[in-house]
């Protein structure tokens, strides 16, 4: 073993991850998106999950006043779609539109689902703790849903074989597991 | 899209998700390991991590007292070891001597790294917050550590083509992307 930088370490075990998109409403009930590779669920019973957002985006306050938010899970269908939510971007473009995302409301929360999305859970914020420059909500899931005809599962993939790359925009390559 | 339950959701997008080993020490100074699913970064700068432990697993304790962890990645040739160190197990079984773990001292924390492990990441507890079933710790990576000739990312894998499957014990299979 040696010691190296973190950034050398994580190069080395940060493939595949899952990606999802998170989804939020701001002030003036606009839908929000956002691409997020950082998440884990934090327990069995009730379902919770844990999401980390750059304290620095502009959904970031909006689940801060909302209280909830929506994971969102792309599909293979939404490479470029999943990309392009992942980019700083600006207050005004509209993503939702941008994409052709089509939203639906929630059973029990205000954040939109999306419907070309593989799964929907619809999450109550229970507390937001901050982590060096984000934040983490952990989240209630309050209903899940599912598309009938689910694409596969996207995820962050490396130069590797046994990776499909749909899309790709230095440093980050979009895509699937091989058949 | 339907509702459907929870768990129904999570088959669809449950994989593939990347394991770690987490070590600590007990009270006596006997290190414990525990494979992990639940694990997200929470900041880039400075770099940190979430876990989340069952609160009724032995190590819950020996976290929280210790006040550190070490996120070890175990590469392909752990699989058999990393499917025993997730099941419920004992407080009196040697996970580490049963594994032939070698344990390392590392430059920051008292919990021991693996030397057989891909990458070792030091943290020091920040902050621990109960969710749900579990707790979440948060950790402050302090120095990382690489195997000089890693083997491929252990991960937790499905039934569907694309998949090595090196070890399997209903529910879990545990194996790698195949080239």
């Amino acid at each position: 073993m040696k010691q190296v930088n973190f950034t050398e370490a994580m190069s080395l075990w940060r493939i595949p991850e899952r990606l999802i998109l998170v989804t939020s409403l701001d002030q003036e009930g606009k839908p929000q998106v956002i691409t997020v590779g950082w998440k884990m669920r934090t327990s069995f019973n009730p379902p919770m999950f844990a999401i980390a957002i750059g304290q620095k985006r502009y959904i970031h306050n909006c689940i801060a006043e909302t209280k909830d938010f929506v994971i969102a899970v792309p599909g293979a269908d939404l490479a470029r779609e999943t990309l392009l939510c992942g980019e700083p971007g600006t207050v005004l473009e509209n993503r939702f539109e941008k994409c052709s995302f089509i939203s639906q409301k929630g059973a029990f929360v205000k954040s939109p689902l999306i419907e070309n999305c593989i799964v929907n859970l619809e999450c109550e914020v229970v507390e937001r703790i901050p982590s060096g420059d984000h934040s983490i909500f952990i989240g209630k899931v309050m209903a899940s849903w599912i598309k009938e005809e689910p694409t596969k599962n996207l995820i962050l993939v490396g130069p590797e074989s046994g990776y499909q790359v749909l899309v790709e925009q230095e440093p980050y390559r979009l895509g699937i597991v091989k058949d």
